[in-house]
């Protein structure tokens, strides 16, 4: 049985409706506890121009278990080339919210 | 003596009243540095039904041995059964504000 | 060579005009893959006041080696006497934009 490991998938895409798309995913999918949206301005320099978009960022709550599932529902439902997906650590957290994080993953 | 070990928590409120509330009590009782505040939307299944609401994002910094503080004041004085609560490490950071922090946080 | 080591280091700034100009040179300047922008509300104590300021949050996505270069590039261009700088780990991310992170940051 693979452990669970509280982790933050962090992706953007172009726009709420891809962003909710990708996240409804993840949940119907049971690859995440909880899914979060934001609004953010991205700037990057690509294929040597400076790029300034509005972007949505997706903040992802799951299990470093599920992180290659994770990766390819994202990669395989967005628009672009190649989205920013990132993964960092929680160290500690509630334990009711954890055991009902690990419970919906589930693990 | 503790050791200063930078740590940001982070957590979700249902309405900026009671986001402030949170953070301005852990200012008081000198149990963060520093708290933001951010309007996200939130995705989960509770109870199997899809909820989609609109919260604030609370960001804490703090130190890792005040976090068991940090999330009595957050479970205290809140409305949810069960708020989201997650400790994310700090690797590094600017020193005069980390010893800023510290002094904040009675350390 | 430098070894590279995703990161993500988080500022603020009290505008976008200065968010956007410290962004802008660590694009430049290689020292930042992407740069994300958001509005936030910071809460804190200085001077023994209670202050509550709307700020811009600066998300920099870049390589550990490069962080002294970084925060020297906030701490000359900021207006702030004690900027908030963190940096916070990444454990993994999908590897063709780690590829194009590095690539971006001359490692």
């Amino acid at each position: 049985m693979p452990q669970f490991k509280p982790v933050v998938v962090i992706t953007t895409a172009p726009n709420r409706e891809e962003a909710e798309r990708i996240g409804g995913l993840l949940l119907e999918n049971r690859l995440a506890g909880c899914v979060q949206y934001e609004t953010i301005r991205s700037q990057y320099v690509w294929d040597g121009e400076l790029c300034n978009d509005e972007e949505i960022r997706i903040v992802i709550k799951t299990a470093r278990c599920h992180y290659k599932a994770v990766e390819k529902t994202i990669v395989q439902n967005h628009s672009y080339d190649c989205p920013q997906i990132l993964m960092q650590p929680v160290s500690r957290g509630f334990v009711p919210y954890l055991r009902w994080m690990k419970e919906r993953l589930g693990l």
